[in-house]
């Protein structure tokens, strides 16, 4: 019988994170103080981040960072995940193409995020911080967080935007489970959320606002950092625990991929499975082509601008360099929330302008029809998100199918959709559409700089 | 650093079923025929079930049953589990003991119902079926059922009791996703149905009129059979790959279990975790307790009768020799609903009245603290049926913390809560209670024979 699943020991669990700014050809500009335009210090983001994160974030020198013993031990609640040769997936695309998928659905928060929470609250509760705070679109950071400051034993507060509250209470029941503080966002609990329900009552929320409410609060709150699930530097470096055991397991399974796929908001879990096999594209000439999927209707890497941007809607963060489509575009309502977000992170920015990976955009239908697929041959209903990922892979797998070449597919499987499921009763009822983006639409949007 | 969890290579995992009924010192009574009170055969109830699932039924004399090539083929998508140790539980009690969980809820499914729904589809495909048919109350066995046979390519229609349908709405879209039809019952697709809406138009459903409809389908649709997911003997035959797995992961921890704990509807997953450990002591002269935890407000281990009574609210099923509340017996609305049922599988009530098990059962709200110590110490938001084992090992191990003895537990975490969302917020906001049943409540119910 042909091997399905592969997993590691305990003792194969990789013990370091790899640091793929040390090895990048060009290194990411620099983030730049939203005032003076000057390159800032990790002192300048230590007064809102852990300072070990703000640390890493800049670090463009250490390859390999150690992961502390605390978190490790915590990530074997978890790890390894399953790497899994998607057969049925296959049998039913009719490809020679050999797919595999890392499911980082496996673990009781449901999704990836939850490896890069457990270190950013090590970290906070080490240097002495008693809360943390952070926002969430559809719950799954802030469920993950919730859960990991439980376990360092942080009190957390998080703010969610309102109508993702409304459109999925489980998510927010599940925090409240793991003892957060959940607020709706924008909330009367910040001078940014008043302003915002003085202005407008019936306000729904949207990231840039509950972005706003959660740095205000670890601001003037003592002893309260902020942490944040994507986007920078440092959450793609926890990620990478994800591409390092999926590169032991692949090696188990005798096989090396051609291509990387995962989906695309902020770029954390395309950061965590792409980086690790990239370095071998840097460092030992692999030519694997890495792809990164993200909504028709969000289309920052395949026709965005690259440019310095600011990474909330409001303007209060420092300015990244990163492809954006401008941080006051609103994006249609799609029910891949975690996939809603105007920009890149700048590392991926940067290899995307330096023709290292590309990006691909999927309608919303398309993505559905591609989960329904998986849920069927492979029985796991993916979240909306990861579903990107896997219409991404079935359309290289079927170009597998003409060309007739046996190509190594690894995609990363994010969540999922078990807190979703009114999504796909939507989809099955015929209710969903497909929202395209005109040329117009991103050319009326500001930019930061 | 210790080592946390136990997971088995694909070639450990088990190849046959262990059928406890051929080392049981007494065997089950056998069922009877609701007519004629003559002892059933195998082809008295092929008419209904799959064939080969009536022959493992009554079959008293093999102790290993090879699992089909194909089912443990799908197996593997999810098999094994894990074995964990619950450091951190343990920690949190202060207790001396060592305890161990079995986490059937990894798999996209999230119970371990998924382990027997794949041979049943699988043997109904074998004898040419093309549809299938089953009642669910919360729905974990009728999404395992929906997606096994969407994997064997059968046609599933799932009757879920109404009121349930509309308090776990989520239930019901995965097993559409999985291809199944679903129908609240009572519905107008049979005859039953249409005589209760005839004669109670807001009549919301409950367990014994959705077998009602289920039964009368598959009686009355040509290539039809009917389903079971709990109670029955060749249910906790299936479900014996969770201790067969479970003795090689504590193999594996160097420790033999003083205590085997599992929570208590109809027997599946008790069976499943507890019959093979059983099996040494009827063989070999090990101790081990074993504990079926059921909620006080369904309590027919401990209250129950052991008679012959019917398996559904109305009488229509075989009669079979169990202990039992009164088939119409009316459980509260506890949110553990896969505990609400009236009787216990044939093979557990022959093993209670030898005095070779015990049950334990558990109010409401201590289930709900034990699942919320859990959640934030290991984790995982446990089913609410999950939660009665949890309090249950809890007790254990307070016990221990008494005596200082370092007894070995382990019990089955048989699913995840996160489609039960709602549960932990009532409890948390203080909306739920502790449901009492009188003597004379049990004293009321008619009983088979």
């Amino acid at each position: 019988m042909k091997q399905k699943k592969f997993l590691l020991n305990e003792n194969e669990i990789p013990t370091q994170w790899y640091n793929i700014q040390a090895d990048m050809p060009n290194k990411p500009l620099p983030p730049l103080h939203p005032v003076t335009r000057q390159p800032l210090t990790w002192e300048d983001l230590a007064h809102i981040f852990p300072t070990e994160c703000c640390k890493q974030e800049l670090n463009t020198t250490d390859r390999w960072i150690d992961i502390p013993e605390e978190v490790l031990d915590k990530y074997k609640f978890y790890r390894s995940t399953p790497l899994v040769r998607a057969y049925e997936l296959e049998k039913a695309l009719g490809t020679p193409a050999h797919i595999y998928f890392k499911n980082e659905s496996t673990n009781p928060l449901g999704s990836h995020k939850v490896n890069s929470a457990l270190p950013q609250c090590y970290y906070a509760k080490q240097e002495g911080t008693t809360n943390v705070t952070t926002e969430t679109g559809a719950g799954q950071w802030g469920a993950a967080l919730s859960y990991a400051a439980s376990v360092f034993g942080l009190e957390a507060a998080v703010y969610q935007v309102k109508i993702s509250m409304q459109q999925k209470p489980y998510r927010s029941s599940i925090m409240r489970t793991f003892g957060a503080t959940v607020e709706g966002s924008p909330s009367m609990s910040t001078r940014a959320g008043k302003d915002i329900i003085t202005k407008n009552p019936m306000h729904m929320g949207s990231l840039g606002t509950a972005i706003s409410e959660a740095v205000e609060l670890a601001m003037t709150t003592p002893g309260c950092k902020y942490t944040l699930g994507s986007v920078l530097n440092h959450v793609a470096l926890h990620q990478s625990i994800i591409g390092l055991e999926a590169e032991k397991q692949m090696e188990k399974a005798g096989e090396y991929p051609d291509m990387v796929i995962a989906c695309f908001g902020g770029g954390s879990n395309f950061g965590g499975v792409a980086f690790p096999f990239m370095r071998h594209n840097i460092l030992d000439g692999k030519k694997t082509e890495f792809i990164a999927a993200e909504p028709e209707s969000c289309p920052k890497l395949t026709r965005g601008k690259f440019e310095y941007d600011f990474g909330d809607e409001a303007g209060l963060t420092p300015l990244l360099p990163m492809y954006t489509l401008g941080h006051d575009f609103r994006p249609a309502n799609i029910h891949a929330g975690g996939l809603r977000y105007h920009g890149a992170g700048m590392i991926v920015s940067q290899l995307i302008k330096d023709g290292m990976m590309r990006g691909v955009d999927i309608p919303q239908l398309e993505t559905f029809e591609a989960g329904i697929l998986f849920a069927r041959t492979e029985g796991i209903i993916p979240a909306p998100e990861s579903s990107h990922a896997i219409a991404a892979t079935i359309r290289e797998a079927l170009k597998c199918k003409e060309t007739g070449e046996e190509k190594v597919i690894l995609f990363n499987l994010s969540g999922h959709g078990l807190i979703d499921m009114t999504a796909y009763d939507q989809y099955i009822n015929g209710d969903l559409v497909n929202y395209q983006v005109t040329d117009d639409d991103i050319a009326k949007n500001h930019i930061g700089v």
